[in-house]
């Protein structure tokens, strides 16, 4: 029987997401345990990480466990190929099909944050990095972000959503793309209309043309969406879609029209620099909505620092639900 | 309330420092504790680290405690900013205001190092790395050297003293910079000066011309030493320093005339090489001094190799008194 | 009292190996102890690492103890010297003398892996950044790989021969070089070669002419083959050596001959690219041989990817036993 595997928001349905959060609420209470004694984790970071490395660490020894991280090339550990059936003599020492039949010899569970944009949208939405983990794993496999989902942030902001305004179901939440000097991930948009649409949220999805999302995300967010009461809709103009929102999410993200060309993507995305940041006169004109935004963020790029210092920003307690639902997770896939 | 931050020697009162001393003696006999259980510690590397990252590592661990270790730029975590009201267009992708108050929320303390010389001598002499992470955290915030201060190493060095001679009170020390190929820190000169003068020895600063300590440090020192009943001398030949000299401290510094320009550095040094090195013949000249230096040191450069293989090199004791110090910094600040 | 050291398979005596493979079969039943509480290794990394890293941290982790990992060099710990009485006016900014004595007094146990290849073998063969922290420090020092040796591997082959065929005394172990487009270190053989001759194997050692291995290893592991009843017989041509193999251990390694120079010993090694590769045919011709490789291993390079595949394959169980006769060493180092 293979093990579970945590890649996506739609990995878990509405009902057990709700049980994690309501555990994850309960670790926030009475964080420490020692459920994992002697259990641990190994994280894999293809790319940098803040707070997704510090939470998780910080989760495993709250819980009693352990985190071993491993950076892929470099200092850290070997260069790995995904590529099945390839004659290795190329630049990659090791295949994922070893690392993780290996790992899963020592460690209870395998992370693995690999977001990197390559030249070709049809080649990174496969994720293949995490589905070859997750191919060959035997232990449970948690995506700490691919190039499509990022299913722990996702959790934390719906945390954050209902610990704000209580019961997601019907509520006006607007995710708007913001202008940034270099082409982001999108993971993060994408898991959290996933998530969204999953508790039946009236999503509002705001980007100029030629940002779109990735459109099997958006089909399946739509499903989701019905399923649960709510629905999604798309904006070329974030302004229109602020009367009425109750939480306002900014993240930047690449343009899959121009993917694997930054400069291109650079000159087609200047235009909005200015018009697509979010300031205190747009939160303003909602309802009294508060600010999302998964972090890093750039100060005065994505958003006003005015508006990440003001009483509506809820930034570090998303931050911080990262902690209490990666618990969580822990818990359901390790203890 | 903001919390405490430990950034320098002056942060803690003579009396406070002697106290400190006495549960690192304690902790010395009795290493194993249990009183952070279920903590942790964020300590964030803008530079390496092979005492500092080990000894505040295995200090958690003696305390039941938890270190999360963050390698700023490169395979770690993100770049960094600090300046404020900057829009954040350039190559820095998080401001420390982010990250100090997430990493508050998953940490009970953070630890820094961040001591790279710049360009300019008046931008680094106000540690602004250091001082953002002070302002913004809401945790405890220690200084794991800054490009002003070490105030964990100074504690060691007086640990040392007071082991190898007794009450420091009047003991003449003499602090002398030596010869190195790079410009370094001037952190440890300026802490152990400090420190010395808090505990009223008579301080002999020894320096060529143009390898003036910060002025502001000099001053502070002065006034220290004055109301501890000790004195703060400078030389410009360090071996009229030596006699009557019961402890030798070397450490090469770059000059502040010269900042920021590490060829024209080496130029003004080069007259000094081999000059300003501790030799043997130069302890037998002092009052059965021990030598100090707090590592890592070039052998033949700042002292002949035969002195640090000599009896009279406290070397080691020393960098283990990291170990004891930080612990009980630890305790006072976390548990 | 100098404190042990375990830096080659020769370094324990087949009486003391046959005990540690008991403890380590006992361990891989009950996994957890708390024999090392409160204490802490220091793993020290010239090279890249994914098995022996984590499988020491979560040795260290599963026994009570903890784990700080130093990368030399980069983002990690400082560059160090290891050469006796020089002047270290150059690029090192630490020797190993205090590096080694530094780090005794905070961990109770050093690790350290160097194997990069240099344009010597006379120098490599010295092992001389191993040998430096043997002498230095005053704590026990483990070999986690380094120019001529990697006993913690050779431990794993052996426990997996005896799990897999019983008593290795007697039985034919081929160990055979295979083609790789870059020159790779000899630890492996070496150690394999030298730990199966104190067992008393058959060893055959196959590889292309100018390939040959390290003449005083060879001739130590022929003096111990003789004394434990074995052989060590070479083969210039691996498929000669297949007929009655009960186990065939693929590795390639750089060439002395060629040492220092990889373009010349990439020309050398051409002919014999796809001639020296394990495949399934030449499993068929053995004595129902498994198949063992250290990892990482190249897909269809090395060995096919179909005997990776195939239950021939031992090379998962072969890391996972990492694992367990590293906890053994572990505890009888420093327990």
């Amino acid at each position: 029987m293979k093990p579970q595997a945590f890649l996506a928001p739609q990995d878990m349905s509405l009902a057990e997401t709700r049980d994690l959060l309501a555990v994850a609420r309960n670790l926030q209470k009475n964080p420490l345990r020692r459920d994992l004694a002697g259990k641990t984790i190994g994280m894999i970071f293809f790319n940098p990480s803040l707070r997704t490395r510090t939470s998780f660490d910080v989760a495993m020894n709250h819980l009693g466990g352990h985190a071993v991280i491993l950076n892929v090339g470099g200092e850290g550990t070997w260069t790995l190929e995904y590529r099945e059936d390839i004659i290795m003599d190329g630049d990659k020492s090791e295949h994922i099909k070893e690392a993780a039949q290996v790992l899963s010899r020592y460690v209870d569970a395998i992370a693995i944050r690999a977001f990197s944009a390559g030249t070709s949208w049809e080649e990174d939405r496969r994720e293949q990095i995490h589905r070859a983990f997750a191919a060959y794993a035997t232990v449970p496999v948690i995506n700490m972000e691919s190039q499509l989902h990022h299913p722990c942030q996702s959790l934390a902001d719906i945390k954050t959503i209902e610990d704000r305004i209580g019961d997601p179901a019907g509520q006006p939440l607007l995710v708007t793309w913001g202008w940034h000097p270099n082409p982001l991930a999108m993971a993060v948009p994408n898991s959290i209309v996933m998530e969204a649409a999953k508790f039946g949220m009236e999503v509002r999805l705001a980007h100029p043309p030629g940002w779109e999302l990735d459109s099997a995300v958006i089909e399946t967010a739509g499903t989701l969406a019905e399923g649960a009461g709510g629905s999604l809709r798309i904006y070329n103009n974030f302004e229109e879609a602020l009367p009425g929102a109750r939480a306002v999410y900014a993240k930047s993200w690449g343009s899959i029209t121009h993917y694997g060309d930054p400069q291109q993507q650079r000159a087609a995305a200047a235009p909005y620099r200015d018009k697509w940041r979010v300031t205190l006169e747009h939160m303003e004109r909602t309802d009294n909505a508060f600010f999302l935004h998964c972090l890093p963020i750039r100060r005065g790029i994505e958003a006003d620092a005015a508006v990440l210092d003001a009483p509506c920003s809820a930034v570090y307690d998303e931050a911080e639900n990262r902690l209490h639902v990666q618990k969580a997770v822990l818990l359901r896939m390790l203890a």
